[in-house]
């Protein structure tokens, strides 16, 4: 956090740096809403500060949409039946308390987790598609160890492959007229090749599920640059949302007073150095595309 | 919940429930205490209704606490690197603010999901070290969809075999003297088979896994029936813990005044069966065992 917050909130109680949070997020997206479609809030680091930490949680994702930013909450939830539900419903439609939906989190869309299969997936898909919202399931991560199950090979592909398969065949049951889909998947652009054929991942499942979009995570900070994530693109441009989360808000020295120039300028550096490297360029330069 | 909670504190905000749900728990709390060890608060339903369930989240695991229960909060928490630990710590150590913890949900235990591998665990191993806590992995669940990404084979072996092997290998770095682990595995009870081999899920990883404490959900209302656990619990009747969350808190008719004694009946009678059908047996009448 930037000094000047921390000062003024203080950092000894969890409220405190709960609202130093909100601030913070708020001021980053003042600065970031001019340049980017979308915003990612971590929950993580909400919870971390307990009910307090959830009302920041809620007021961000509030201002992000007041700003008109689409808000993808990254929860990363899973569970089964009614209590799948109770996550997608508190994320997405609201909670149904007698007849009337109650906002909770109210993202444009949640990260899911996909180990228990589709029927867990099924209440998140249900509360996403009763409100024009979305779901991100994770395929293939990018940390170091993700391999140790998601490429375990079962019937010649991997694990995050018969995944993505799914994820695929959930994505066609309600296809937007852009050809994209309300299930999109979390997929690593880093350091990630797949098994034996030498391909990599991002490229491998462009071609295999080519209406799913694609969120692709740890841009600028996981070591990702943009010629790696260039793969997680259709041709005509669309297709992935590439996030940079601690390249924008880990920008600055906490003692520069003026940070938010800081945010500014990485913020613009990230979409300039996408534009260079991907099929974005096609989008950023005015050529028309479909969809 | 008993239609005298949903009177007094009515159903019509997210508040109004979150209330209701802190009453109804505390209730069911001074009840099982005397007949039970563990509690599982599940957080979904919590967050279902804002930062103010969460508030009564932190108050029930507060109050379970002061009657002596160990708890276990369901969260299925996963994500990598510092994201993991800020899950972790808001479950187990506590936040870290300059040099000191502040509890945030205070719990013994956190479940977990593994797909993400081991350097995902990695945090919420720590956290539970540094604070003599645990966690429970997701290795098989019982939902009907289960099997779809969990029972894919992978050199012989379904990828939820390839979990428990993990699973018991992070729990070897840190047995306690009764010979099981901090390390814990969430195993559904319920018309789970293996692949191929036909023995059940429960009785072949409790072979494989010796060491490693189960955490076995749905109990009384997914179907599950005291013979189809007993193979959870090693010989000497350790090794389990069999969760009957809704046989409980569904015992009753809401309109019922005295749907205390129903709640009270049902815990009987869930210990009563599991003690006629297991090992538990062993231990309900006194005989010696070691740990």
């Amino acid at each position: 956090l930037p000094d000047e917050i921390r000062r003024r909130h203080g950092a000894d109680s969890l409220g405190a740096v709960a609202r130093a949070y909100e601030e913070f997020c708020s001021r980053v997206i003042d600065i970031v809403a001019p340049l980017t479609p979308v915003v990612k809030p971590q929950s993580a680091f909400f919870e971390a500060c307990g009910p307090e930490g959830m009302t920041a949680l809620q007021r961000v994702l509030t201002k992000a949409r007041q700003r008109g930013l689409i808000t993808i909450l990254d929860g990363k939830r899973n569970d089964i039946a009614s209590t799948a539900s109770a996550y997608a419903d508190a994320s997405l439609d609201g909670t149904r308390l007698a007849d009337r939906r109650h906002p909770v989190w109210d993202a444009d869309a949640l990260t899911v987790n996909p180990y228990l299969g589709r029927d867990a997936i099924e209440p998140f898909l249900e509360s996403a598609r009763r409100s024009g919202r979305g779901i991100f399931v994770l395929v293939r991560t990018s940390n170091p160890g993700a391999g140790q199950f998601q490429d375990l090979l079962c019937d010649g592909r991997p694990v995050y492959v018969h995944v993505a398969e799914a994820v695929g065949q959930w994505s066609r049951e309600n296809l937007g007229q852009c050809g994209l889909s309300d299930v999109g998947a979390v997929v690593g652009g880093q350091g990630v090749r797949g098994q034996g054929s030498g391909v990599g991942v991002l490229e491998h499942l462009r071609k295999l599920i080519s209406e799913v979009l694609f969120l692709v995570p740890g841009f600028g900070s996981q070591g990702g640059a943009a010629q790696d994530v260039a793969a997680a693109f259709r041709d005509d441009g669309l297709g992935a949302i590439i996030n940079s989360s601690r390249g924008i808000i880990f920008s600055f020295k906490p003692s520069d007073p003026k940070w938010e120039l800081a945010v500014e300028a990485a913020g613009r550096e990230t979409i300039a150095s996408l534009a260079r490297s991907t099929p974005m360029k096609r989008l950023l330069s005015g050529e028309e595309v479909s969809g």
